[in-house]
């Protein structure tokens, strides 16, 4: 069985940065993932990483990629499915079967936005239907959007768009929202919010743009088309921490609990990016998080060893 | 006078992604600086960054703070003096004597490393001369390095060094160390350590490139020229946080205490980055704080004002 020193599980922000920062404090790093970039490539236009200007999420995590590899991790591509303690580290296997062994690890494999699921929906994703409000809603400066959703998240991202569209529709399948009251007062008083209450989305159309999105009246069944250039779907999100539920506590929404150095409950094991209950959940949040947990693993190692820990690291 | 929705002390990776993400929720920002970069003026290779592959730290900053300007973030040459609480916010005044006032503050004024005062220093800082062992170490494989110090940081920094470097010349001004016994244990046992007590170093030599150093020993006052390829300074740094001490709780270190939210005790002021208690001093871990103070900031404003806060944001 091939071992590591850091096994890394996914390859988003957090991942690939954890792998840049202990490859370059020389420890062996393998990286499983089920694909490379993470939410990014969900990510049109990555305006607010500070430093780069290349425009599209994807392109942003073939650089983090490419420095991963060039410093010497290993990607090793399949989905982790279980994860044991053993007399010093873990053991890792995939649902392939595959199984992997480390002295440590580090859990970055994120969230998943779920989708809608409609006709239209793949084509746009990405370009046109965003998964990110902070990141995307200035590009819909003078726009018409549709925000799908009713819980706090959706009616977050309708209140902040009200900021930067000309007009957005609220698009939530009940009667009522689930997000909190106040929140629920100001997107109401906002004159440039049409809500449409018991209306689900049935398909997203357009020719090499998004051009409109197709609801339903969820009781008559009558369908309209709203004339749009861009789709938040705020409907949450797929959180998959169950498969190390037994080393690791969890909040309610079921994200990893760390502290500011990235520990969880079972040592040697760390959490970083989306994946844990961090404040904000952004490309360079998570980018500082796997530096951290990627140092904080460095540490760990040479306190086991005997030898000296970094500190402030340049202090 | 002049009045911010927020005011940010420090251009270096706090401070200018701060400014990104409070512009970017389309608060009103001022950065108050000495320079523009900080830390990372001093980067020759900035290899850890992720995402970047431009090389030098000046250019990474210039990335940064052309985004902050770009959206709209306004830069005011000078040095903060003095912080006082009003009614509804902050008032700061300069050195100069400019006042500016805001409703939220952002401390990411980071720290500053000592220099070696000696001749032929200033030529090769960011050059030959580094203040970030984890930045660099890895440029300096088989090559000959001096580390200046006698703290954990200057141990630490030599033992890092001991997997790259062919041979470390360990200069200390005093026949003693300060740093933890066993890292001083770990350091006199490697093989490519040769350790200088009192010595100290009274010149830097070299053309293009950084060619030697010049030690004196303390006692008989004898010279050796040491042919080096880098040198690392790790004599301490100095952190300014006096002119904030009324506001927020300090570490024995002086740093700033902050929580996750990279909240200060003093509501509305935040802290980000180097001059904070974090657990490491990298560019990430800055840029990823100063995001986080930059959301913080914003929720305090938006509770503030009864609206809706963001939560995990993209969740």
């Amino acid at each position: 069985m091939k071992k590591f020193d850091v096994l890394i599980i996914g390859a988003g922000a957090a991942g690939l940065t954890a792998a840049i920062y202990t490859r370059r404090k020389e420890l062996t790093a393998g990286i499983v993932s089920v694909d490379i970039g993470g939410q990014n490539l969900l990510t049109e236009q990555e305006e607010n990483y500070p430093g780069f200007t290349g425009k599209s999420g994807p392109k942003l995590m073939e650089t983090f990629f490419s420095q991963a590899v060039k410093f010497g991790a290993e990607y090793i591509p399949g989905k982790a499915n279980k994860v044991e303690k053993t007399k010093d580290g873990f053991k890792l296997t995939l649902t392939n079967g595959e199984q992997y062994e480390s002295q440590v690890m580090i859990l970055a494999h994120g969230k998943i936005p779920k989708n809608l699921g409609i006709s239209g929906e793949e084509k746009f994703i990405g370009r046109g239907i965003s998964m990110c409000a902070t990141c995307d809603a200035p590009v819909y400066r003078k726009k018409n959007v549709a925000v799908i959703g009713g819980g706090n998240s959706a009616l977050e991202t309708a209140e902040l768009l009200t900021k930067f569209a000309t007009k957005i529709y609220l698009i939530h399948r009940r009667d009522t929202f689930r997000g909190d009251e106040i929140t629920q007062k100001k997107v109401k008083a906002a004159k440039n919010v049409e809500i449409l209450f018991n209306h689900v989305p049935v398909e997203v159309k357009g020719k090499s743009k998004l051009e409109s999105l197709v609801v339903e009246d969820a009781n008559t069944k009558r369908r309209k088309e709203l004339k749009v250039d861009g789709i938040f779907v705020e409907i949450g999100h797929i959180l998959d921490t169950e498969f190390v539920k037994h080393l690791v506590d969890r909040n309610e929404l079921n994200e990893i609990k760390v502290n500011r150095n990235m520990e969880t409950k079972t040592p040697g094991l760390f959490a970083a990016g989306d994946v844990t209950d961090g404040p904000f959940k952004q490309t360079v949040t998570a980018a500082g998080d796997g530096a951290v947990a990627g140092l904080s693993a460095y540490n760990y190692l040479m306190k086991k060893q005997g030898k000296a820990a970094i500190k402030a690291d340049w202090s």
